[in-house]
């Protein structure tokens, strides 16, 4: 294909891509789930396992191969963009908050799907075609420990943020709660990237290399960036001049990340999170989070749906382990989360709550698998598995909410606003742009 | 190269791009040129003409091969939006309201360099080289005819707009014949390419469907987008599904217009010329243009010098074929404008302004040449020598402009405020927001 052929492609498959993710979107956005539960199911509607199956030639068309490579690195600075927004609204405030009950429901909700997960791993491992060949029991265990633990962290603030629950005990312990695991979370999966590169020297160099990036970020990064945020104060706006240096630093923390052997991602979150609050994270959303959220993740979504192959789940031994890491998922995540916020006091209700937010997995979980097949860690079966996981615990995490608290809660008048769905005009054009871009961003994750 | 290592190789190479036209940009800007011209020296810089003849193995590293369709990629995506923008900002009134001049100017800004170019067109055929061995005469007639009377519409913009001259005589005559011999110009520029596209069903196809498209978009087009701008005032700002729905179309109009054998950037613009006033143009101009103008639109310039090679313009023939086009383009351009503005009874002051400002190329004739170069109409020798002229006549606009006008009128206090610094921080970060983001992707073209 020639360069012009390949961008003549380009348009018609992101036509094809938007339309599907928004059609399928806006089908599940009845049923009350986020706008990332749609895109997931889109994405896996566009791979081999419904549209590849039934119009191999058409989805061919669509998707040739030549194009995939495009799809891919649109993709991964979508998720780059997306995890640097996080980072930009991370607030290690709310950490603090409420640390007590937080790295109890944490450290559960860490440690048994950790061990869940482990555990799995040294059974399939014996599974012919779940892990890659040369990935060692080690690797197997930790990646399965790591992406076992994941919480989706941004859709869970989404809900809390919808029902008016910031600053509440649950919201708090929730929020503070997925924010500890996914960060410990993420460092393990750091290791296992690293111990799978191939060899010590590859491995110190991801391991070291990471650590000291992430303490250059974190200290005298954040300090150097003081500065772009005066600047950005004085300017009363974010200029374009302004917004090139924040591009040119996303892409070199990205390149960094990925160059020693982790993953663009954690240079994006790192970077986003040392950023001086203020105009400049305000403008960074409202500049940056439009397009990579509309245009650029459903590029990541349509990626990781061509890699999922849900029709190879259906011989037997292959549906004993979707069902089997289904069952530890939630074993795992909700209800151990669930008895450590018991166990610390918290009531029946809150603790159950708790249980059906932190069990969600959202976009974080699809980015870890994502990671995982790229460096070869999980084969092809396995992360078809991961992703039927992934889709049932979101699309689980909002009727269970509302079952076990949402409805109590509201009868009792605790509740506050409810506006689940992204496309609710909003009173005010201000309090709209401001007050509802987060969450349709949150909504994916 | 694995899809991983090109997305490593990606974030590098934006960094090194970023990095490049922001420090190309910062300097010209000491010297009163507008941002694009510094991004427009940038690409040149980054292309064989400097970097990859004094530094290959690094050019090689920076710009591996397997990356450039996704340069290309990228970069189409970046004028695709640019254009869709211009189309959004496109204001039909600008037209009427002093069309007799407008008219005048603008005809005769559009036949002097049009029967210059068709008949540098005639000697050129001659040189090997120059045109695609399949290019008719006809079509290099064409081709040159309508690169030489491309107008940088939004460069103008831009400066009428920095020296507060939006609304006087000289700002709304120049806005308008601007706007009038450019759209000629695109519209001859299709013909070409139909005209080359190989045999009479190719040809019919893209002028049939490209008459039809247009003609679909400005009527019931129009007409079905209303709905779309009633949803958004309702809603009282763009919501992500809002602008999904924009984007699909974006990428549908985009493909049509590219399919039929025209260009991607045809469809972008009538769509956004179709798009109905209010919220929505302001709230997608708010939404996409940072990205598209931070990050994609380098992606192009970029590519653009790649493929620019002043190295080669070092033989005799090829230096004296690139000062004709430069003379041709300024005597054609400038002083056929300049002539006309006096005849229809302008002063003389008001006249040389606007041959001065009619005369910049910008990031429009960039996006013809590499149609040219793509459609393989031209070849690289002439693309280079086109490339320059445009450098040339771009970087010629400010300083004639304020030699001619600017000094005299500001000594007589007719000038408004004159803010040339994209960085110059805004009054009111209100003020910031609405006023300064158009100049500055005005500046681009």
């Amino acid at each position: 294909m020639t360069a012009p052929q390949l961008s003549v492609a380009f348009f018609l498959q992101m036509f094809f891509i938007l339309v599907v993710c928004r059609s399928v979107a806006a089908l599940v956005r009845r049923f009350g789930q986020p706008q990332v539960v749609g895109e997931m199911i889109a994405g896996v509607l566009m791979g081999p396992s419904l549209i590849g199956l039934l119009l191999p030639a058409f989805q061919q068309q669509i998707f040739p191969n030549e194009s995939l490579k495009m799809l891919f690195v649109g993709g991964q600075l979508g998720v780059g963009l997306y995890m640097f927004l996080v980072g930009v609204e991370f607030k290690a405030e709310v950490f603090r908050a409420r640390v007590h009950s937080a790295v109890a429901v944490s450290v559960a909700g860490m440690l048994v799907p950790f061990a869940l997960g482990a555990g799995l791993a040294l059974w399939m491992v014996t599974i012919p075609g779940m892990f890659a060949e040369r990935t060692t029991t080690s690797a197997a265990v930790l990646f399965m420990g790591a992406a076992m633990s994941i919480t989706a962290f941004p859709v869970l603030a989404r809900i809390i943020h919808d029902h008016g629950l910031t600053g509440t005990a649950l919201g708090t312990l929730a929020l503070s709660a997925g924010c500890i695991g996914d960060a410990a979370a993420w460092g393990v999966l750091a290791v296992v990237i690293a111990s799978v590169g191939g060899g010590v020297v590859v491995a110190v160099k991801a391991i070291a290399g990471g650590v000291a990036f992430s303490v250059f970020m974190l200290t005298l990064g954040r300090r150097l960036l003081i500065r772009l945020g005066s600047a950005t104060e004085l300017a009363g706006r974010l200029t374009p001049a302004l917004l090139t240096l924040v591009m040119t630093l996303f892409t070199l923390a990205a390149w960094i990340t990925d160059a020693i052997g982790l993953h663009a991602v954690f240079g994006a979150f790192l970077l986003g999170v040392a950023m001086p609050r203020g105009v400049l994270t305000r403008e960074l959303k409202r500049q940056l989070e439009p397009f990579a959220v509309v245009f650029l993740l459903p590029m990541f979504f349509t990626f990781s749906g061509l890699n999922t192959r849900l029709d190879m789940v259906d011989d037997l031994p292959l549906l004993l382990v979707a069902i089997a890491v289904l069952v530890a998922a939630c074993l795992g995540k909700g209800v151990a989360c669930w008895a450590a916020a018991r166990l610390n006091g918290e009531s029946n209700r809150i603790a159950l709550a708790v249980g059906a937010l932190m069990n969600a997995r959202g976009l974080m979980e699809l980015i870890v698998l994502a990671i995982g097949l790229q460096h070869e860690i999980i084969g092809p079966a396995l992360f078809s598995v991961m992703v039927l996981m992934t889709i049932v615990t979101t699309l689980l995490a909002s009727p269970l909410f509302e079952w076990v608290y949402g409805r109590h809660a509201r009868a009792a008048g605790e509740l506050g606003v409810v506006a689940m769905s992204a496309d609710e005009p909003a009173t005010s054009p201000e309090r709209g742009r401001r007050g509802a871009a987060p969450n349709e961003r949150g909504a994916r994750a």
